[in-house]
């Protein structure tokens, strides 16, 4: 069972525009430090820039920053806005009809996991889950590791 | 998020050969109600034989019933055997050496949400996902639909 790779990257994304404490983080910069593909990085800023997560300051000095408080970034909320579904089993994605799709019982006892599953990240923040700027080692240059 | 396919087929064999109450059912008669290759369901079935949940009587006259009864039989564990793993986030797997890796705290959170999915399926049996012979309609042939 996996989130996809989007998730996994939008989740770092924040993480590492909250350490920088409110300073303007490059995409350069993240995909340096996490050793990741600008391409793949660029599509994730784009859709936390979209969704209201992040907001981009344009031109040379310009950056990502978060758009709203860390202790407002719900995880359970990113990861639906992330996530291109949560379909655990085939039939829960609209296109297959399995001989017992009318009768089966498998599908409330999956959405009552998953439910679970989502309840516990609608219980955390970006808060709870905070680095400091020297967690990311040289990366990350606020007054604080200067 | 998704499952594997693999633990999608598994979960469905187990309910097919439940719902035909002892009478041995076979591999091509699986394929058929749920339109699968058979050679997917010939390695599911496989899987299912080596971890004890199905047992397979060989000859012509042959095919699987379960080897246990369905209220030993427990989802959770169920899919902790046919899922190749639960890594969420690609940090999850070894391979991977993320910056952040030795102070992330996203890892924890998404450990707890996994408990929280996997404890659901740890509650319910084969027995609480139980399907009558006629919810495959005509294709599990027992007493009671014939």
């Amino acid at each position: 069972m996996r989130l996809t790779m989007f998730s996994d990257l939008a989740l770092r994304v924040l993480m590492f525009t909250q350490a920088a404490g409110g300073r303007l983080v490059t995409i350069d910069e993240m995909a340096n430090a996490y050793s990741i593909s600008r391409t793949h990085l660029t599509k994730v800023v784009n859709a936390l820039t979209r969704t209201g997560y992040l907001s981009a300051v344009r031109g040379r000095s310009g950056g990502l920053r978060l758009a709203i408080p860390a202790d407002q970034i719900v995880l359970g909320e990113v990861i639906r806005a992330t996530e291109p579904d949560f379909a655990l089993v085939s039939c829960f994605t609209s296109g297959e009809q399995c001989v017992i799709a009318n009768c089966c019982r498998l599908r409330g006892v999956l959405d009552e996991a998953l439910a679970a599953f989502l309840a516990v990240l609608d219980g955390k923040t970006l808060e709870s889950i905070t680095l400091k700027p020297g967690d990311f080692r040289v990366l990350v240059k606020t007054d604080q590791n200067r």
